[in-house]
């Protein structure tokens, strides 16, 4: 297991929780990437990023709208344009939404924008930077998979766990774990397919965290945001070749499907 | 286990293929149901469908649209209207769409359309006839969970499980695959609320049939329509509560999620 040594990463819905945290934490770690990529719908109003950014030259905000084509295509180009030739190490797919139907008043309507959020959004942002996740690979002497090397993280949610269904006590919400349970398979389909580039692709289980999502679902949710990203963080690289296509939680568990 | 005995069923996508071949075997028995109601968007051109109803007067063509919500509603009172104050014992979620893209060419499109008539549309169709399928739980003297009390069927595939992704060198075709195990959390969330009624939830892997979608993904499926039907039908009888939310293919064998 090697440390967190990663030259370039984009986070998706990096103005808020855990992708906020995350783009905070990398950016403090002691051997930071050279380019930190954190995209959000609203720049301007990403106050947060928008201070770290005026201390971190390294940190660069893009305005990515993941249910939006040609805001995905613009993105891509304008990070291509940062790397300079060189590739992208870790995209991770972070932006999602809730809804906290229940199964008697769910509708067409939130079924399908968390789908194309969640699940369509993460297949139309990772397509739109697979070529740079490619040129990673090839320009990285290590011949293993890793996070360091190219990786593609898609934030799950054992709330999409079919053999779980995590918290169900607490809420139905049956938009958001359809949607989960399909973003699964997207990664395992990822894994399958990217595999073959030698980039590794995993669904993470961040735990059930402190977040305006996580505490609309309840405020008795366990996890501190900072917890959770410090497991992500520590486990991303411990990962290799044989967790290519995983469910994993933040501590590196493996999550039934 | 006991045999097929149910008062009324309703199976939707009923013109062609599995849905067709369900029909068809079910008025064939040597005591069908006093009701079965086969629903597809187009009664027109169900030609065979039509030539079995001018036999069978048991036999009730309603048109169903999933993903048109004012259709759903329409169809579930007219077979209200047919059932005449009794409940419906088997509600069997068939249609679906297939698209063969793989992952470098999917779309927000075909992701969307699949996932509104897969998932969404097995949502909708559930929600509408709950009703009826709480009466029939309701006013059947057995105590114990089963298909001939009240059931939810849907016709799910193992080209869904995240585990064994079926016939993958056959095909990549994310768009189904997600929304089979979206499909499958729907029917896991369906089971927890749904069983507290006292209706069976089930998926079902109807196999690979030579069905016009199983032949577009190649001309080798290996099983027929007529098989394949025959052992879903000899195998709902023998599923109890402790069936519950499982997937099963149409030979009673558990498939992994």
């Amino acid at each position: 297991m090697s440390g967190f040594n990663v030259r370039s990463v984009l986070v998706t819905g990096a103005n808020r929780g855990i992708g906020l945290e995350i783009v905070k934490q990398i950016l403090g770690k002691s051997n930071p990437p050279e380019w930190v990529f954190a995209t959000c719908r609203d720049p301007e109003g990403a106050q947060e990023l928008k201070n770290l950014a005026s201390t971190h030259p390294n940190l660069v905000i893009v305005v990515l709208e993941v249910t939006d084509p040609a805001s995905i295509k613009a993105a891509a180009a304008r990070v291509e344009e940062h790397l300079k030739g060189s590739g992208l190490n870790l995209l991770i797919n972070n932006a999602a939404v809730l809804k906290l139907n229940t199964l008697e008043f769910e509708t067409p309507e939130d079924m399908s924008l968390l789908y194309a959020t969640n699940v369509t959004g993460t297949l139309l942002v990772s397509q739109a930077f697979l070529l740079l996740l490619k040129k990673a690979a090839q320009e990285c002497p290590q011949k293993e998979m890793s996070c360091c090397k190219a990786a593609l993280v898609n934030m799950s949610s054992e709330a999409g766990s079919i053999q779980n269904v995590l918290i169900w006590n607490m809420g139905q919400f049956i938009s958001y774990r359809c949607s989960k349970a399909a973003l699964n398979m997207l990664t395992k389909c990822q894994s399958l397919v990217y595999g073959d580039y030698g980039i590794l692709c995993i669904a993470v289980h961040p735990g059930w965290v402190q977040t305006d999502m996580g505490i609309s679902i309840s405020p008795e949710a366990p996890l501190t945001v900072d917890a959770s990203v410090q497991g992500i963080l520590n486990m991303l690289p411990s990962l290799s070749e044989k967790d290519n296509g995983a469910f994993v939680n933040w501590e590196g568990k493996v999550v039934p499907w």
